[in-house]
């Protein structure tokens, strides 16, 4: 094994003391420009890095920051991840990632743990189950940089990215009726979530102002579990006089409501029209290709990550002023076509 | 903000040396049960938290891991990495994310980062671009412990996690084969890569063996930009005799060998029979189901993750012992049916 140099060893080497070769390391105005250079030489040298922890120690940064999410099998979240680490990997610094696996008790747990100076800022999502913020609250007491993105809490004074869920449901429950459907299901990710709640009044909203049946809005709860969802969605187009729409809030529920309508010989978009949320490019490629409100998950990334930094690197960082809501795309395709194609 | 309790505040407040309750709270026989029982009693008060980088400097452990991959949004990295983050979250350990984007020249700076310390193990796949391992044999000069997994480098004594490549594709080339198929094309991901390597020398071998037609191997050099996969694809489907049979070597080039056909019009799998290296869930609902080689991802992050831990914990790990082959699974669907559905 190759010797390790530590600041003490070459400290030792030049005969120097380690706080004058750590001063010359940072270019300190206190050391002279000789010395400088030949700490600098012999650093090289002996190939010298510096230990990242005990650099945070002096400089109270550790470089790192934490990306706290539900999932990462989700499209949405790894096209995320892909837009922190392109603006991360430009700053120079490392990310750290964690799933709560949407356990409130999970997501606590890892926050506890930035309590003790792990990262320098975090960026989060919440899990299905978070309904209080006081474990968000005690890291911002401290001082600790935090940009919600996605799935945010209403009651929170924090930088929130965010997508028009609102506006996009209420669009696509427009699209819905122009097609011609009369009765609408609405498929709900948890009603905790904030995403869930707001997508679901967009939808409400729409058929409020929009739907001249007497059709009442129906919002059907799915849970986050596979076999409840396929359990929820089967019953749902079983029933004796069923919806002749179906509006999907998630990716998965997307694939779910298509799968249930081929193992029942439903047809799309004849007998149901079905549109989701869906970020895999995938979708123009489905039996039929699905019609999407498509998020700009890579941009939202990006955004909540460039907030981040701002945080960081401002002293008076305005949260209220960096929230923004990245706008999605209602794309039509087949699965919601008048005619058959 | 709320005062934040350090080592040295919390022993002043004793009236101890910051050695003695150090020692105090790592349970050291040195340090009488009484006295054990004063710190950490005002320990629990003040909310004291260890830092964690001060702790690291001391213990010489980071209780941290990398992931260095080229993608994320990707469903076989998405997927070990939920396997990895699985392992993890039990042991107690931070997981790191770092991205290649296939560029050697980053994985080379990534690497060069960990010999300062900030990690203490990593898992990793290689690059498109990288073909020498002297970035990672300088890493496991130091005694870092390095498991590859799914993309490696063949000369390495290293543990190795990956699926059984070889084989998989020899099985879809005898399946196409069975099929009639009598030109069978492999869409081949970098031929640097020994995922890539290794799957094309499966399709050779078939085709030697089981081919009674005098169609030679045809191994269709793809890139790695989505453009440059549509134009190649183009003209492979385009031209005078075109091939009936196509294995797509990448979940990437599956879709864009569906996309293609669907823009050509021309028809799977009556024309063209397509199968492809897939993992997500929704190969079943695509126009018309695809024949997939399908992956246990989860399992291969679980399984590499569980290889470091023993590494990491085992002063004498053998790396050829803990080198693992999963098998992934061949799923017949529509897109090679001999009959139309």
């Amino acid at each position: 094994m190759q010797e390790h140099i530590t600041l003490k060893s070459l400290a030792q080497k030049l005969g120097l003391s380690v706080s004058s070769v750590s001063k010359a390391l940072r270019d300190s105005h206190e050391i002279s420009p000789k010395t400088k250079a030949r700490v600098l030489a012999m650093a090289r040298r002996l190939n010298y890095i510096p230990n990242p922890y005990a650099s945070s120690l002096r400089r109270k940064r550790s470089k790192t920051i934490a990306v706290v999410i539900p999932e990462v099998d989700d499209n949405f979240f790894s096209l995320a991840i892909k837009g922190i680490e392109a603006v991360a990997q430009q700053k120079e610094y490392h990310v750290l990632i964690y799933l709560t696996h949407e356990s409130f008790e999970k997501e606590q747990a890892i926050l506890q743990e930035f309590k003790s100076g792990r990262v320098d800022g975090i960026l989060m999502s919440v899990s299905m189950e978070t309904t209080t913020d006081a474990h968000i609250e005690a890291l911002c007491q401290q001082g600790m940089p935090v940009i919600m993105f996605d799935r945010t809490l209403h009651q929170q004074n924090l930088a929130k990215i965010t997508t028009d869920d609102f506006d996009s449901t209420y669009k696509a429950t427009c699209h819905l009726l122009a097609c011609g459907c009369k009765k609408i299901a609405f498929l709900s990710i948890s009603p905790n979530l904030s995403i869930g709640k707001d997508r679901a009044a967009g939808y409400r909203q729409a058929m409020t102002d929009q739907s001249n049946s007497l059709a009442p809005a129906m919002v059907v709860e799915c849970s986050n579990l596979p076999a409840q969802q396929h359990k929820v969605i089967t019953k749902l187009l079983s029933q004796h006089d069923p919806p002749d729409g179906i509006i999907a809030a998630g990716e998965k529920l997307s694939i779910m409501a298509y799968q249930v309508c081929h193992e029942l010989h439903i047809s799309i978009p004849d007998t149901v029209k079905i549109l989701g949320f869906f970020n895999l490019d995938i979708a123009p490629l489905l039996s039929p290709p699905l019609t999407t409100i498509t998020q700009s998950c890579y941009a939202m990334g990006i955004t909540a990550a460039n907030a981040l930094f701002k945080a960081l690197e401002k002293p008076h960082f305005d949260p209220k002023a960096e929230s923004i809501i990245i706008p999605s795309e209602l794309i039509v395709r087949a699965s919601t076509a008048t005619d058959k194609l």
